[in-house]
């Protein structure tokens, strides 16, 4: 038998799961077909099964790898010293600047209608995203950076409808001011979730941030 | 020539655009041919011509019909004692409430990442809608109902991503909890939205709502 390089091996696998995500971008889930994927990672169907067994494993590989990024993100989030603003810059960078999540988002979601076993992949996908959102929220919420007074389950879900809203938003209207919607979107983010003077009095020398970060409004 | 009545005429061409669109939600715009909207409608190819000369011309009815409706809600929303509360109770219906829609948007979404005369009638929808939002926003921020330091446009967008993003999330999580997602939602909202004491001082005499609607969040 033929001895494996494990570096040559995993540079391999991640070549085609790049390649696939082109294919999946360009055609859709459904319409990209494992030929697609073996042209774009010029390989031979024969040896694509020596990386993975089927498109199905590609997607799944790509799940977990979007699902370790997302948690290393979390991590590095929770380390900054302004917690909000770097979420809502991650926000922002996996949504309204990346034109390659924002197709394949949709795309998920347009197969979800209509494939039960794709459905069953994005609730997965979904849930396991959800925990690590929750368990962001909760340690936030732990150092008084975001309002206590919110459940981290709905919150996770309310940052679950903005990323996905913020990725249909350039494909609804492709010349969008994206500089203004950004500035808005953080204003609503902030307001939303950093603990509020107004909302609840900070206990004796608690140090609380301002809910309203009037620089990001338009000028007056 | 046979006199048309235009009662009944009006009437046959309702019908066809409701059966269009349960065929729309079931195979898409692209899958659902003129023959399954005939079967659906239970007419012939010839009969149908003499309503819709294609099927082309179906979405755009649809487009017109869905956009005089809106336009006939943003009134309603005005006429509210409310502004905030009916525009979110709008929102909410026309999103997590309705599965119809939710399917129907992420099937022109993903159309219009494939098709550049799918895509040009997603645009033209949300410009139009843009127009009905920037103008319902700028009466409710002259009636003191919306911050006047936020940009219409761009709040207008930042409704577009929470409308999108909500018909989405039954999707990504069929099981969610609607009733505490949109009570997170309408704090959200109301947060952004809503003059608030804290940002903006009123001026004497002047009634302002304060900012949190506490009775939305969780118990502690």
């Amino acid at each position: 038998m033929r001895k494996i390089d494990p570096v040559k091996h995993e540079q391999k696998r991640q070549e085609i799961i790049r390649a696939a995500l082109c294919c999946f971008v360009r055609h859709g889930f459904h319409g990209a077909s494992t030929t697609d994927i073996c042209v774009a990672a010029k390989i031979s169907p024969g040896h694509l099964y020596h990386y993975f067994p089927s498109k199905d494993a590609i997607i799944e590989a790509l799940v977990q790898e979007n699902l370790a990024h997302a948690a290393s993100r979390f991590e590095a989030i929770l380390a900054s010293p302004n917690v909000i603003d770097a979420l809502l810059i991650e926000i922002e960078n996996a949504s309204i600047h990346r034109p390659e999540a924002q197709v394949l988002s949709t795309e998920a979601l347009a197969e979800a209608c209509r494939n039960p076993a794709f459905a069953h992949i994005v609730h997965e996908h979904a849930r396991a995203m959800r925990a690590l959102l929750v368990d962001f929220l909760t340690k936030a919420q732990r150092r008084g950076d975001v309002d206590s007074g919110l459940d981290p389950g709905a919150t996770a879900n309310i940052l679950f409808v903005i990323i996905d809203g913020a990725r249909a938003l350039p494909i609804r209207n492709p010349t969008v001011d994206i500089k203004q919607t950004t500035e808005h979107l953080r204003t609503m983010l902030a307001r939303f979730l950093k603990p509020s003077v107004s909302r609840t009095p900070p206990a004796a020398g608690a140090k609380r941030r301002a809910c309203g970060p009037l620089s990001l409004l338009k000028k007056r």
